[in-house]
């Protein structure tokens, strides 16, 4: 169907399924491997032996993907290499009265990273989550998804490329249950990345009192804001691409010209996806629209991409004037592991600074007695006697 | 009493009052304003008559802070943000393959920041948390805190200064429940930051299904650890200062030597807090230990403090050699607001870079060939065949 007014709340509305999950976490938790091997046969009806897979089975895996594939990989690989070196932060520092101050950067140690899909295989959000996790200096990157008999060739010979440290054939709340707290078989991680349906946003909403997350992703989003100068057969097919995600897919099509809009129309099918689409008068009023959805891809099919770009206030990532956004997902370099539901308002999309952390440091050389002395009054005035104290018999 | 045995697991577990909060959260998110004047009727025996402090109000209570008070705060301020301003990210670009990418930087808009105390007054958070919102130039600063009558003249005098949109009187799970959805009297943010009992951490981690959080903050922690060249005076002190946060503070000592241990043990009152001592062959042992509790504060009284801070894998923040801890807590610098509970294993203190996100870009002006072709092998490989097609169709 085609509609006019964009949906508001698109919140993942997982609280229908919290106290499944929060009971699949606990067992997890408390009987390790068993709780994983009874919940996927009564899950999944699947029998498992081995929770993970081993170096073998990764190589054997990998061996049969065609050169020409792995090819392709590897130029996908240095493209997403490229983009996520250009974050890496200096380690900073300064001083001001007397003091010496500054961060040093360094790596989480231990990630998990959790890739959805059972037919469906995304080998390209193992890269997207990998390599800025390599990137950042992490020493041990595990990895689950929920292929229970063999691994997927493309993925095999990317977990060798990242270097993965232990690949898990498990699947849902229990991947992530397993990775947040550890098993016999499986290693516990202090932070956990990456998509999944909404058991497994459930899973890393529970487990987010404990360990890192990187957020809670909803199906994908896609605005793009078009004048008349943009290709209606462009537009119409970056649309129906994002709606290959599926039905919950939010299609959105904001536009100055009526003349695209008709064009667009005529050229969608609406027989699995819906679409939004909404003519506006200015360019402007397209923006504040998109800026209230803070959409995950936003794409700008505009006379000057770089100018309205400046404007932007909320997007995940945004892909400038013909660029599809499909490459987004794939090797332009940006990753696409990005923020949904709205959640661009407070976050961006994963980048090398979801695996490291600043920790501060500070070394009083030479303090100004005007900053000392500032810094007991106010402890003072807090009343916390003993920090002016043990400030005091340093420097007074 | 002195111990040896650090405890393990310092979780903040507030399971127990979860649903309690969460009946809380409910009743805000639902009712607004008259379910926070009710609750805090029910919890703190207060009618509240207004949920916000007037201009007229915070003007009248800064104009009662001394010139000499307002002078410490006017120092301090300059300090910390001197120190925030070394970490503005750069906005970054590059490109490879033909395409330009890169990352700009947009702040959050609307940030609340809680501030606890009844009796007990903290205007040094106020400044730690709203510092590096107002330079990442986020728009709109609401801040809460539980003090129904008068504001602190201190934090009146702040809020001026950070140009704090809205205080309000508001304490506990209420408050964070307002800021996150909304009330009549209350904006709605997009992320909520700063400490606060285990009600208030439980409504942010609630909450932060949907708006953004720092983390979740337990006790403080403090570990020092120290070789024969630490001057058992200012060991105790630090640590006697550091436990003045209350019963619950963490409060560690490792050192190499037998002998300042024994000094720093007559030194310590042990009527209030508890304190862990733990003596170690060499330094590495101590950061082995150091690591695995992964403490908000970590003093290094040590004769290299430079070469054993390179070695530190996880802390909140790091002073160096004679620096007193408590110096972070008002004016050095760094952010108080650190990660505790072993979460700076994930997470580093309060930075500008939780105020601002980064959205990515994408401009694909001449791309090869090769990288065009390798994404739509894999776009294929996954199934997404529009994918490919909306990449294909401009530039095959």
């Amino acid at each position: 169907m085609i509609k006019e007014e964009i949906p508001k709340n698109r919140l993942v509305e997982f609280t229908q399924v919290l106290d499944v999950v929060e009971s699949i976490v606990n067992q997890v938790r408390q009987n390790g491997d068993k709780a994983i091997i009874d919940l996927t046969k009564k899950f999944d009806s699947v029998e498992l032996k081995d929770l993970s897979f081993s170096k073998d089975e990764i190589e054997q895996q990998a061996s049969l993907l065609s050169d020409d594939l792995r090819r392709a990989v590897d130029v996908i690989y240095e493209q997403l290499k490229e983009f996520h070196l250009t974050l890496m932060p200096p380690e900073v520092g300064g001083g001001k009265s007397g003091v010496e101050f500054g961060i040093v950067w360094k790596p989480i140690e231990t990630v998990g990273i959790y890739v959805p899909g059972g037919k469906q295989k995304y080998p390209s959000t193992l890269l997207m989550a990998g390599i800025p996790a390599k990137i950042a200096g992490v020493r041990e990157i595990y990895f689950s998804t929920p292929q229970y008999d063999k691994l997927d060739p493309m993925m095999a010979y990317i977990c060798q490329k990242l270097g993965i440290k232990q690949a898990y054939r498990i699947g849902g709340a229990q991947a992530i249950a397993a990775m947040a707290y550890g098993t016999e078989s499986v290693h516990k991680v202090s932070k956990i990345v990456g998509p999944g349906n909404i058991y497994v946003q459930a899973a890393k909403y529970i487990v987010s009192r404990e360990v890192g997350i990187d957020g809670i992703e909803g199906p994908t989003e896609l605005v793009i804001i078009a004048d008349d100068s943009a290709d209606p057969r462009r537009v119409a097919t970056d649309l129906l691409a994002q709606g290959e995600h599926g039905k919950s897919s939010l299609l959105v099509l904001i536009s100055t010209s009526g003349r695209l809009i008709s064009k667009v129309k005529e050229l969608l099918s609406t027989d699995v996806n819906d679409f939004y689409i909404v003519e506006v008068k200015s360019v402007e009023e397209a923006l504040k629209i998109s800026d209230e959805l803070s959409p995950e891809h936003l794409s700008l099919q505009v006379r000057s991409p770089r100018s309205t770009m400046k404007l932007v206030r909320n997007a995940g990532a945004i892909t400038l004037g013909n660029t599809p956004p499909a490459m987004v997902d794939y090797g332009a370099g940006p990753d696409h592991i990005l923020p949904t539901n709205g959640w661009s308002k407070f976050r961006g999309g994963i980048t090398v600074l979801d695996f490291i952390k600043p920790i501060s440091y500070t070394n009083l050389d030479n303090p100004t007695k005007e900053l000392i002395d500032a810094s007991i009054k106010i402890a003072k005035y807090e009343g916390f006697e003993i920090h002016g104290k043990s400030i005091g018999i340093r420097y007074e």
